[in-house]
């Protein structure tokens, strides 16, 4: 296959090999990200597909004279050979992170003597010294000043220049002046006299603001500089409608030129400045006088904003309801298509549906990630997205994985339901069982208060694993309040396991998605979103539990009975009683039909 | 109070302030370490203990010249209150980590612009770098290069003079030859020439050699210096008897004094040296030579040495079978006393009698830890153990918890058990089932090759979290062979989390033991050492699972039947089956009699 994308990916890697001879760099890595460290990207800065072809989240460039390679982690294998096909580019499948095999292949892979290039200012502080170190111990020279791909990308979209506007009161448990007084407080204890901020969650957080910079995310290009008195908030001001920057500026944030930030940054003297060294980048650093002395901490606002007060939990619990209720219509609806064998729909036609649906709620935003459809074998693939390149049409037996959440001004969502379509044989029925018990066994754990998130995965994995089952990706990740749907700092994730600041506080929303993919069949996966909650007190400390916010029937029809326990049969009925109690206000007739006959009690079928 | 020991105390730290005064030192820490990094100590070597009068394994003194506080973690806290009770020293409890509680105590404590004192050949050298660094922050300058009690220590002990003899052929799976062959692979693979060694289990392990310098562990104060072709030990050659030196010259092994080992060092030019900064001493690097080049990595030893040989297993499964037999003997003696109520028979009595039964075994060499034996509150204590000066009578009804262990030339030995005496209540059976109940899950489970160890400790804890119930401890640790009870890299425990190397592979033994401790009542901890086996290999992966290696009736008068599912009744029962068919061959007609009713299958009760 040679098509004319390929010519195009070709001749842009020819060119960045010709700059990488120009300045003797011998292999040069390209990652998916930007300044900001962000996961979902402005075009500006998707360099890594703009090369490559590749639009997955994840992935990095690895690029010598001779080679071309693709890093990515399992979640992207199958759609990373499915785009590379015929470029050259070669998948290098990253296992145990995709950073640590970029460093690894480069240990491999350039010899002693030779330079290693990056841009340091897509890579953060932490990433650019593990790096440094890593091909220090190789013998292998680190350049990270140049971003060679600004030389060979001829008309390189623009930086995003969408509205910026307030994140109403209404829906935040605190002003922006109660946000800033806490982190100065955080300041003041890290003896700091100044905070950068360089992540755009945690500036969207503090300010109360939210804009549309990038897919998924409301979220805008901005940096933030906190002192003793003044806030400087770095951004473009073309963006903030009037009457906003008037009350910013009553609240004491002083707007600046989003291109100023380094220099400023750079006009600092005698000073201390508190930073977080996994979310700023590796250049930004450079541009510090010598007289500055860093004070490398997490964020403030990390912790702050990832434990969400009682107006934010209260708009999150209705959002669900009201989130639920529209995917409950839209199954009502693709089941009665189902049904008659209506022809035609297709992984697409799913995804369009269920934004339809949404697009009627009350303070809906948009999608809060590529809505995940895959039918059968496309189900395996934990991340695929149906494409109007390759999609498959729903008709037969099997099963549909739907895994899907949106924004609100109240709230993200995020959640994963797979549906029956015709008939489910005996193995998919056994499958979706015990992913369900693990669904189970974590969302009834109860747990110590601030005990470290990654350490309850077993929890959930241990029914897996006793049947020599897995699955690859982490059991679950925090997630925003109109905010990245990926958002920490606790992920329940044995891959988490040596960040730092992952324990477990009251507030923080978590997902649970264990999961079974059996490559070239189907896969199974189901999500429900958790809120952390008070449980008892006893001699042994404070305990934790979890209050399940997600709402939506988990199809019985896919459920072997009696694998269940008793204890997991009563947990289905009970969390089915709450769905139907919370979800009926909202229905159609029709739908409310429907989620009476999907919420019905199973009981243990007697054995004589 | 105010005695003679606790005058001596006060003396001591006030000869002690004197030189800090002298030095300039404005706080100084001794940690209960050697240059080794041990855990348990010559007497040279117990500078805390001898400053303090706290005997535990440990505890770190800090000292101003107002101030005198031990830092010690939970396991230690009653022990502490009562030794350091009338010296003025205050304890300090440590959460989260001894050494990070004392750096956070210092840099609370010490003012800016003030000196903080340790000698750095009792810390490692991530633990110096960790103070640096932190100090540093704080603006507080760190002296490592003085050893102040030493000057003031008159007639420290000498260092220990033991014999240092070979660990048999018969014994041990691979020749000194080939283990250093190995090694010498790793060395090569990390690009270094020379390999540095200062832990003495991996020294004991590579050698083949074993000695009696430290109480409970059969090892001996050496260093080693691996090259391409030679290989240095750095050892009291007066120890070794004549024809071992032949043997070791034999194995291109070549002796050095103990003494001259930093010098050999400081002479090492222009070459690569690879060196575990956990397993080594901070001041130990600041020998070597600018020009010579460190690569820091774990010591290849530490997981080849993990990692027991099928000749190993063999004698590690027959070490089981006669240490549990011993076992089994004198709880048929201990029963039979307190079944007449015997009067007299102490928690000391219980130490004694184990070592007594214990010595008639083949191959015994001693305990492998202070064997920790406690009656009713004194159980409550994890670490608890009683001395001359203080201990209780068993009398009455309550439980007894023991804790034992023992080095043969054939395995190390570690298991707790508690037994009956009188007439147990029902909280008390209830604790002690949930006890078992978090045994069995972690028992019975089947996990992922190369999982980290850590991750599992959530599945043995579950079942006490869901009652509201904890234990402060690690849920197991790594098993020396012939060597310390306490040898990783892998922990069963969420305070591992951030150390490197902890996967779970084939042939490691591990002790797992949950405990339910209620302060001033009883505590219950149920321990067996595990070994790790292949299982089954699915798309999915290759697993692994666990074989109990410790064999020892659980005493079923203390198991509240009705709590238990028919799963773990079944693991109970047939654990007990074997531990009757592999323990007979070995017991007295008397013991059989006991072992028979002791292992008796037990069932559930019919609910109508």
């Amino acid at each position: 296959m040679h098509t004319s994308k390929n010519n195009e990916v070709y001749s842009r890697l020819q060119k960045l090999r010709e700059i990488m001879r120009q300045k003797k760099i011998d292999a040069y890595i390209v990652p998916s990200s930007d300044p900001h460290l962000s996961e979902y990207l402005p075009q500006y800065w998707r360099c890594r597909e703009w090369l490559t072809g590749f639009d997955g989240s994840a992935g990095t460039l690895v690029l010598t004279q001779d080679f071309a390679g693709l890093c990515t982690d399992s979640r992207y294998w199958e759609h990373a050979e499915y785009q590379l096909d015929g470029t050259g580019i070669q998948l290098i499948k990253a296992t145990g992170g995709e950073f640590a095999s970029v460093k690894n292949w480069l240990s491999t892979q350039v010899k002693t003597g030779q330079t290693v290039g990056v841009d340091g200012y897509v890579i953060s502080l932490i990433q650019g010294r593990q790096l440094e170190k890593h091909m220090q111990k190789n013998k292998i020279h680190t350049e990270t000043n140049y971003d060679l791909v600004s030389e060979i990308w001829v008309n390189r979209p623009a930086l995003p220049k969408e509205n910026i506007y307030e994140h109403d009161m209404n829906f935040v448990s605190e002003s922006r002046k109660e946000k800033l007084a806490k982190v100065r407080e955080k300041i003041r204890e890290h003896k700091a006299k100044w905070h950068v901020i360089a992540s755009l969650d945690d500036i969207a957080w503090l300010c109360n603001l939210r804009g549309s910079d990038t897919l998924f995310n409301p979220l805008f290009l901005s940096y933030a500089l906190i002192g003793e008195e003044v806030t400087f908030l770095f951004v473009d001001a073309e963006k903030l409608p009037t009457q906003l920057k008037e009350k910013l500026v009553e609240d004491e944030i002083r707007l600046k030129n989003y291109e100023d930030f380094l220099q400023v940054l750079s006009g600092l003297e005698n000073t201390f400045v508190l930073m977080d060294p996994r979310r700023t980048n590796f250049n930004m650093q450079k541009n510090f006088k010598k007289t500055v002395i860093v004070i490398e901490e997490p964020n403030p606002s990390v912790i702050l904003k990832a434990k969400k007060g009682e107006r934010e939990i209260t708009h999150i619990r209705s959002v669900m309801e009201r989130d639920g209720a529209a995917f409950c219509e839209f199954l009502t609806w693709l089941e009665a298509r189902l049904k008659h064998q209506e022809k035609g729909i297709s992984e697409i036609t799913v995804v369009e549906k269920i934004e339809e649906f949404r697009k009627k709620l009350p303070n809906y935003v948009g999608p809060s990630f590529h809505t995940i459809v895959g039918f059968n074998e496309n189900s395996a693939l934990p991340h695929y997205r149906p494409i109007l390149a390759a999609h498959r049409v729903i008709e037969g037996d099997g099963l549909l994985l739907i895994d899907t959440g949106g924004q609100y001004l109240g709230g993200t969502t995020d959640m994963t339901r797979v549906i029956p379509v015709g008939k489910v044989n005996f193995l998919q029925k056994q499958d979706f069982t015990y992913v369900l018990k693990a669904l189970i066994a974590l969302s009834t754990a109860q747990f110590p208060k601030s005990i470290r998130a990654p350490m309850l995965d077993a929890i959930a994995r241990a029914p897996l694993w006793a049947q020599g089952m897995d699955y690859g990706h982490g059991t679950g990740h925090g997630v925003g309040y109109f905010s990245s749907v990926h958002e920490g700092p606790q992920a329940i994730s044995f891959h988490a396991l040596s960040e730092i600041n992952t324990a477990m506080e009251v507030g923080m929303v978590t997902s649970i998605e264990p999961a079974i993919y059996r490559k070239g069949q189907w896969g199974i996966r189901l999500e429900n979103l958790v809120l952390n909650r008070e449980s008892i007190k006893t001699e042994f400390g404070e305990f934790l539990c979890f209050e399940t916010l997600s709402l939506c029937p988990i199809d019985t029809q896919c459920v072997e009975i009696s694998l269940l326990t008793m204890d997991e049969i009563e947990w289905l009925n009970s969390y089915h009683a709450v769905v139907q109690e919370r979800l009926e206000p909202y229905l159609s007739q029709e739908a409310k039909d429907w989620l009476m006959a999907k919420t019905a009690a199973v009981s243990m079928k007697p054995i004589f």
